[in-house]
């Protein structure tokens, strides 16, 4: 099976090294071409475009910043629907809007070209580790066929109905974690302000009823004062978006979304856009007159 | 040891029968007599007051709703600090302000009575399985004469600092989980109205950057209609009503805190004190105008 993958920023890299480390063959493109190099490096071939790069391969996957771009690699010119042939199947992994999900898969679909939207959760550590979970949207027939190369990426793929599913799951996937990061966040100014070794918080908290993901991967990260990606602020941010937008389609009241949204905006007005999403801690801490950097890593 | 256990609601009642089933012969009083039956039956003995309980036992345990409650049957007439003698200790498992643990802890040291505040997290699953986890304010060497007996109801037993330490590491607990569950109802109310299939849903969002317990234990009584505790809401407002008490003495802006607080005032509004605490799903999906009743269970 020929393969191109188009994206390879931090998550695209990570999942298109393990497909190359399996032995598939990979054209590979990049907005920035400096960030491709680690892969060619490890044996993948560099295509100028995505229409060159989708012009020899049978499968293309695309896992770009968000909507704008994906709508630029794939229907622009020069785009994925320019190289691939009728036949193909095109595999989107960007976090991307639901209805540019459905619009694409039946762009495709006149084209011959088969689509799924195919987000994914489990962070920079899943990717490496070949450990995601793929929320899918479209037929089955199509992710059979492309299965056998998502689980060399991901421990847990699910179909989750037509094209534009995927990115309705994975918008509920980021509805779960927003105010969630707002609620860790909080727990942890509350811990310092009383004056407890977040520490030894943790060792009590992470072992009950407000155990998560989240707390177990991003609570060390900010008691080490480790506020690098991770998950940059900018692209939680995007993904905010697209679930309000969608929210506010569907009129649905959903208040804990829209005040992590805002508090997430606060933290990019401040200078964080590039900080991974734990950051928010700072925030919450600065509007509580507690710089969190000024009382020492706990 | 002469043990004496005040306090057998549903978590009280749990936790002394753990003690109870490893053979430790308990002294129990409740405010309603008729919620001790089940411990008597297996061998507990009845006392008619906290003063009484305590007056043979050299540890007294308390269990109680709130710290109104928890006033009266420490400090009030009739109560544990009229009955235990010199040298006896008090454990409060009670969820209660940090200002009435250093309270009590206080008028203990007068009397020579060693107290502790060890309140829990784990919910009712953890008390019957005995995996709770212990947070614990007071001194190390009370904390390792009970120890023996934390041990037979939790696994996790941590010593957080001076009186009132539990409590606060407690308010950090339920301020993680206050938010995170907003954020986890308010996916399953984004997810049914994009015409997601919810169970699907929870086998992606289950494995990734989502996941928590609230997820893992209250998302699936949710997809069956369960709305029983569980936790009660009534329960869990006094608890924020704490958290945020503590946070307004600290001048701590805790906006998803107070979201959550309001919300569950909204519950309780509308009659649902009695109902667990996944029941916020059923508020949020009304105020979308998409009443989680009317549309089946997923």
């Amino acid at each position: 099976m020929k393969v191109a993958w188009i994206g390879t920023g931090r998550m695209g890299a990570a999942m298109a090294a393990r497909l190359l480390s399996r032995g598939i063959s990979l054209k590979i493109h990049n907005r920035t071409a400096a960030k491709a190099k680690p892969l060619i490096t490890m044996g993948a071939e560099w295509a100028d475009s995505p229409a060159i790069a989708a012009r020899e391969s049978s499968t293309v996957f695309t896992m770009v910043t968000g909507p704008a771009e994906l709508r630029e690699v794939v229907l622009g010119p020069r785009g994925v629907f320019e190289g691939l042939a009728r036949g193909g199947i095109l595999v989107d992994c960007t976090t991307s809007s639901p209805g540019l999900a459905a619009e694409i898969a039946a762009r495709g679909e006149e084209m011959g070209i088969a689509c799924l939207d195919a987000p994914v959760t489990g962070g920079d550590i899943g990717a490496r580790d070949g450990t995601l979970s793929f929320m899918v949207g479209g037929e089955a027939a199509t992710l059979d066929r492309v299965r056998p190369l998502l689980q060399i990426m991901g421990q847990t793929i699910v179909l989750q109905g037509p094209p534009g599913s995927g990115q309705h799951t994975k918008m509920v996937n980021q509805i779960i974690i927003a105010a969630g990061m707002v609620a860790m966040c909080e727990g942890l100014v509350y811990a310092r302000a009383a004056g407890l070794d977040l520490a030894r918080v943790l060792e009590n908290v992470s072992h009950g009823a407000a155990s998560s993901w989240s707390l177990t991967n991003y609570a060390p990260r900010i008691l080490r004062g480790d506020f690098t990606t991770g998950f940059a602020v900018r692209h939680y941010l995007k993904d905010l978006r697209i679930a309000l937008d969608e929210a506010d389609r569907m009129n649905l009241c959903l208040p804990g979304l829209a005040l992590a949204k805002q508090l997430y905006a606060a933290v990019a007005a401040s200078g964080g856009q590039e900080d991974g999403t734990q950051s928010l801690v700072r925030l919450l801490a600065r509007l509580s007159g507690r710089p969190w950097e000024s009382t020492g890593p706990g």
